[in-house]
């Protein structure tokens, strides 16, 4: 069984205002997910942000949003497949020049904030995304959310010959089938470290976790959502990374 | 003597907003500045124009500019070298992907309006395109303007290792050093076809062109800057077409 | 009974890109709506709209939209009731500036396109554009669509003290309950003239139009929406301005 | 003679993007300069630091800026006139909403960053300011940096009817002529607390400071610029509103 990776959102920060912690963060992850200029950072930001990647051996993903930066592209923005799939190509392709100029890969795509939601809940959405990676590099992976049953995922991205990486969460709840409850919902994000640490480590074994309800289901889970806000948030991925594979599987080969 | 290209600024509309005869203008250049969604274009007009440049066999180049929708890329804004490198990698790499997913090469680089002018009479400027351009390909040529004298932009882009288009205008006067004279000044712009075509066609023959100041000077240029504002526009490109070579040299080999 | 008012859209040209025949219309209409920056307009094209408003006497509306650009506004965006209220406010003071230095008075709000309709459809959003026309001046109008029974519109922003117009359209099919039929329906837009001054007779005369199920249904309508996207629609906008009233009611005392 | 009033930049805050203490800052400050939408902030950031600035009694600045996010705008963007008065005109409308929602006054304009070096380098461009302010409302102030003489400022805005603040800085070294020194020559930020107090000192009681060269130059100062980018700088401020005048003149009667 492949170990679980660990992908964290970076490059966020804009203009003159900062955001995460990236030069921490990066030391701790495998996967950065890097902003693309829609719903955060900038040119200079995403340079930089690829650059420490590089230094750090982290492999780099492109992390494109609908283009909002006052929501930070958490508000859905009602797009035609062919405007999603150009978004993508346009982020993406983006990205992929400082990946050129500083001489690494571009390994692979995660769409961000609400794009990520509505491309998980409306199938035109995840097809138009498909189409841009598979357009862009058939090379490149999309992270996508695990549920408890991923076969329809799977079987649209085989259609559209892209490999994916099912991704779940150590701080939220899930419900029985496996999907996310809700941040509105009471109890939805963990707090205590003990549950999340038994969260990330039951995914890393295949382990089924425990769901909203009381009942269990199982993440087939590739890679792992962390955050970097915050120092206490560092020190967080920290343990997790202890606790699954001692920190040994850092990047992709 | 190689052929004078023609090139044109093209998919310049933005969002519901339309500018340009760009489907007659693809039919009789060789080479098409694409804007890149900075000072002009967005993702869907970015990949139509690809497509449509694909469709006619016309060359793709990146036409990137300074972030000013409102302002068309006209008004300088002075940025950093850093700055000025990410931001033309930036949309150089955007408009990458939709080649890639037309299937077609991008193979230059133009900057636009006042970044045009920037580069023209800023050294630095020129050094942070340069360096933005070799750093995403080396195989990429980069448009100049042409002058009396292109020994010094030639000897720079020599040292970055990037090859160079050198452009001339069949419409506007020139000084005696070959410098284009401002808009400002009455008589910049020339407005009777005949001067027009006997300008392009002396330019395309090597041949000097009457300068501003009743002198003469001898512009060395590879490429020609026509326009597709208006069916006007586009009959006058046939003709230049027609007078320089006969419409044959469509595309680069 | 009063006239009906004839509003229309304006000022949508944005930087470089001109859209619609403003001086025309100008000269036909009683109300405009002038785009914010929002989704339409600049700087330049508001105050120039506004002065042109000033000049005919007819009187200026702001038509504050969702920040979308390359949209034009009509792509939904998830907006909280804040969000909504403020991005009014933002967009109704920024008219209400170029107002003031041309000596004229903002006398109503229409919002625009996708949030024109999540207004309709939206109680929440409904609320919160009354509340920002009531926190800027309740003076204003709010503009919104008439249906067959306006009475929830009606009671929602009488409680908010504000006053409304009513909006019909002689293109649109109805409904039997006097909603307009979605665009996507065949038939949906009228286009015969002879239907279209038919419908607008009727509605300003508070007759019953025809819907689209052959029945028939009642707008108890204040304003009606023209176009002047081309020279076409200028011609049939004062061919409605004749039946109507003889062109007498320019503008509101 | 009038207290000399401390003046702030707020309301830099950007969507998700967090940028000064303004909650600290609006308990010492007289004046609060609020970003509007160009520069920095946004819809709701506006109205949440009008508000705050209302509980303090902290009377209400527009803070107007290029159109330049990533740039903070701090790079000068080569305007026209007409488009420099109405950038002013928009961003000032905007902000004066959402004084007006909350029901305080808008009481002056201070332009930011590269608008106010240009405003201060570029007749032009002052004479665009003021002739925005007068239009909006002609009992608006404009701020405008103080020097050793400042009869042209004071020249030009009399001509326009607008009444100026001149603006003085406790924390950077002047030259002879009381013109700030560059921030890229070395000793041009005073460090110490001990000098900037004593700056401020003395320019609240209309002495000479000590010029970068050694010479003495007076400042006729209205308001002092402070800053409250962290904790720090807020103890700062609190240590100038002492020395000054125990904290007694807080907003403008």
């Amino acid at each position: 069984m492949a170990p679980l990776l660990l992908n964290a959102d970076m490059g966020e920060s804009f203009g003159p205002w900062r955001m995460g912690w990236d030069e921490a963060l990066m030391a701790v992850v495998d996967l950065a997910n890097v902003a693309c200029g829609f719903h955060a950072s900038d040119q200079d930001h995403m340079r930089k942000t690829v650059r420490l990647a590089a230094e750090h051996g982290v492999t780099v993903g492109a992390h494109p949003g609908y283009p909002d930066l006052v929501g930070f592209g958490r508000r859905s923005l009602r797009c035609s497949a062919d405007e999603v799939q150009n978004l993508v190509l346009y982020q993406v392709g983006a990205l992929a020049a400082f990946c050129r100029a500083e001489g690494v890969a571009l390994q692979y795509v995660k769409p961000h904030g609400a794009l990520y939601n509505d491309m998980m809940h409306r199938p035109e959405v995840l097809e138009a995304v498909l189409d841009a990676v598979r357009s862009f590099d058939p090379q490149l992976r999309l992270m996508v959310m695990a549920t408890g049953d991923n076969r329809r995922v799977q079987q649209l991205a085989g259609a559209y010959g892209v490999d994916i990486w099912l991704e779940a969460f150590a701080d939220r709840a899930y419900d029985s089938k496996g999907y996310l409850v809700s941040r509105s919902e009471p109890g939805s994000v963990h707090s205590g470290e003990e549950r999340i640490l038994e969260q990330a480590s039951r995914i890393a074994r295949g382990e089924p976790v425990s769901a909203f309800d009381g009942s269990s289901v199982t993440l087939d889970a590739d890679v792992l959502c962390v955050h970097g806000d915050n120092p206490e948030s560092i020190a967080a991925v920290r343990r997790i990374r202890r606790i699954l594979n001692g920190g040994v599987n850092r990047g992709v080969q």
